[in-house]
């Protein structure tokens, strides 16, 4: 079998990326046309290619508003784009939000309301409930973070001190029909997390928001207090009449994009394992693993009979320990190269799905059998590389980055391993 | 189905452990009496328990000397069994080599001479190659280690600097019939790894082991100059007629003990899944990564549809940042526990097949579904113990160690999840 590795692996990237494209991803989930009024919102590091892509598809006029991070918009005819600060939220991010609360104000029953969510919504939807200050809300997120409190319990208590999360812009919207389209890039696609469920009924309450707060002996303002303190405050729950004309679709998944991938691997006579959609961990250890498992392969014949195809997705973390440059795909992928050791003709590709890996100008880079000979004699000492988190230089050098530029849509890292040889 | 996922656990564990068992696994593998004297040596966790399984099953007389690790002894008749030092070697190593050595020698074509090899053998049998002195050996030892030398350069300078590894043990005991018998447990399986190979032949050269030396700048004394710069002190290269007579098997690998534990899991009606034989890195990570692969089973049935048993073997690493208790199987049982989160039902077990993990008293222990939740019951802040290296204290106050004492055999790590429910 002679087979253009490296041009397959980039066609693998290329369809996990294309099924969450939102030019065609957004089109098949369009609801149909409504009486009235038709208002299309969101939020996300997608907002503002979704936002085009309904425009381009939509039958009938539209308004509205999304907000984008910084360098993520695309052009819009009628749908205002704004850009914010992610993922630490600036003043233009409650400057929208307070928009698009007012935009979905005073609508009737007759009238639509198109709910845009994609990675990144959380931070760019940043407006405080009530009378809470930008600054007490950002104190006590801070404070979260530091004190080692679940995701689950950060939720609960972003949720309660946000004028749009848990449910509030479908509060806001009622009596208007909701239909929230989603790009999924949380662990277990829910979509009360996405984005930190603006239209998703919130089961968690004010007093378990309190709860936490006291719990990690977080300083709590007296604005704080009186809100989470105010029944009229609290999110709507399930079975909230004001939200029976609220659904939701998830229209791209992490598990969505890897199957696409696992489609073409296929299709080009290799055997596919999806190993996970939500891997996550330290970058240089997962890389090790990958690496034993796709060893395992070309060894045994396990999990998977060369030639074969080990794909995951998810999101691994770097804990820096060095100066060097590099993304968390890079630095995965360096490990990866490593731990494989030029064995079982194994070739690799990791990248994020949004095209850009960390704070790099590359989505990611590819692996070859031969990336550690190359290596040794273009004179670079890998593991010093990796040591001092210097992935990118060694790729750029190697010239085996992948540049896409931003993709505007986010289902998480993509990665596969090709093992195309018994050792 | 009701199952007794705690009893199939040790069930599988069992099963892996006596797939490496010398009394079951050095029987089938034993040669045909020679015409001469049958003389028994060996290094290794393994192996006094080896020398023991070859007596219970040998028909004729029997002499000979295995060295082991302090407290890894079985009682032997004929066999002398010595214990030293691992993996620090002290003093009684190298005078255990030298009598090996002398046992070997002046034997004649129809002697034979059954090698019993297992982990810990290349520390066991450190004895200094010609003049050189123990301490200089040491102190090369230490400077590989620390200038991050590879694996493959540091057996090419110790198996230079030895009087025994490298094939050296073979060439002692020609013109006799040289029988290995090998338990393995380093990554590949390569016999001549597996205690650097005292009777396998050896590709590596005095120049390249020199090669080494100067490389990492580390100080050469003048007798391993002296040594290395003499021709008759090479080791015997593939093709030595002094080794044309040696053979071995591998008896045990982490592979078989894991295939034994998949087929206990298929009986029981489970699915399975060998991810890989040789899994290194960070344990904490690890443990994230499986907890990943085990939950996307429940919920995506891939990479195995449940009930499902994954299954892996290598050798993770602990950094320690605290000051707690445990083994890095403990420290990867708690953290997937963390990561796992009480979804899909999942069991879990991780326990080092010597049966100690880490310098705890336990093999492992053992993870359930409510594993958090009996935690939380009991006030241990899983979170805290894990970022303590504290794991063991975790499972002891849970009543989930698993308890074996030595198996006086080494096939590394085995781990399983059981995933039981679709989430």
């Amino acid at each position: 079998m002679s087979v253009d590795y490296r041009g397959l692996l980039l066609e693998l990237f290329k369809a996990a990326v294309n099924a969450a494209a939102p030019a065609l991803c957004v089109p098949p989930h369009l609801p149909s046309k409504p009486k009235g009024r038709t208002i299309v919102v969101g939020a996300g590091k997608a907002a503002a290619a979704m936002a085009a892509a309904v425009e381009v598809h939509w039958d009938g006029p539209l308004e509205g508003l999304v907000v984008t991070r910084y360098g993520h918009s695309v052009p819009c005819r009628s749908i205002e784009v704004v850009e914010a600060s992610h993922p630490v939220p600036d003043e233009a991010g409650p400057r929208a939000t307070r928009k698009i609360l007012d935009k979905v104000s005073g609508l009737t029953a007759d009238d639509l309301v198109l709910v845009l969510m994609s990675g990144g919504a959380s931070a760019l939807l940043s407006l405080p409930a009530g009378d809470i200050k930008l600054a007490d809300k950002q104190a006590i997120n801070r404070a979260l973070l530091a004190c080692g409190a679940g995701i689950a319990e950060m939720n609960t208590v972003r949720k309660h001190l946000s004028a749009i999360k848990g449910g509030r812009l479908a509060v806001a919207a009622a009596p208007a029909q909701v239909v929230t389209l989603a790009i999924s890039d949380v662990p277990g696609d829910d979509i009360s997390v996405i984005g930190s469920g603006p239209t998703v009924p919130d089961a968690s309450t004010r007093e378990e928001a309190l709860a936490v707060l006291t719990k990690y002996g977080i300083a709590i303002p007296s604005a704080v207090a009186a809100h989470l303190s105010d029944p009229a405050a609290e999110t709507p729950k399930p079975g909230d009449p004001r939200l029976v004309n609220t659904t939701h679709r998830l229209i791209a998944t992490p598990q969505a994009s890897l199957e696409a991938a696992a489609k073409v691997a296929r299709d080009a006579g290799f055997a596919t394992l999806i190993l996970a959609d939500a891997i996550e961990g330290e970058a240089r250890d997962v890389g090790i693993v990958h690496a034993g498992i796709a060893r395992h392969c070309g060894t045994w014949g396990q999990p998977a009979e060369i030639p074969c195809a080990v794909i995951s997705g998810g999101e691994t973390t770097v804990t820096m320990r060095g100066h060097g440059r590099g993304g968390r795909n890079a630095e995965f992928l360096l490990s990866f190269a490593i731990a494989a050791d030029g064995k079982c003709g194994i070739w690799g590709l990791a990248a994020d799905t949004d095209g850009i890996d960390g704070s790099e100008d590359n989505a990611g880079a590819v692996v070859t059998p031969d990336t550690l000979a190359r290596a040794r004699s273009a004179g670079i000492d890998c593991k010093a590389r990796l040591a001092d988190n210097d992935a990118y230089t060694v790729f750029a050098k190697l010239n085996d980055l992948v540049v896409t530029g931003p993709t505007h849509t986010n289902v998480n890292d993509f990665r596969v391993a090709l093992i195309t040889k018994r050792d």
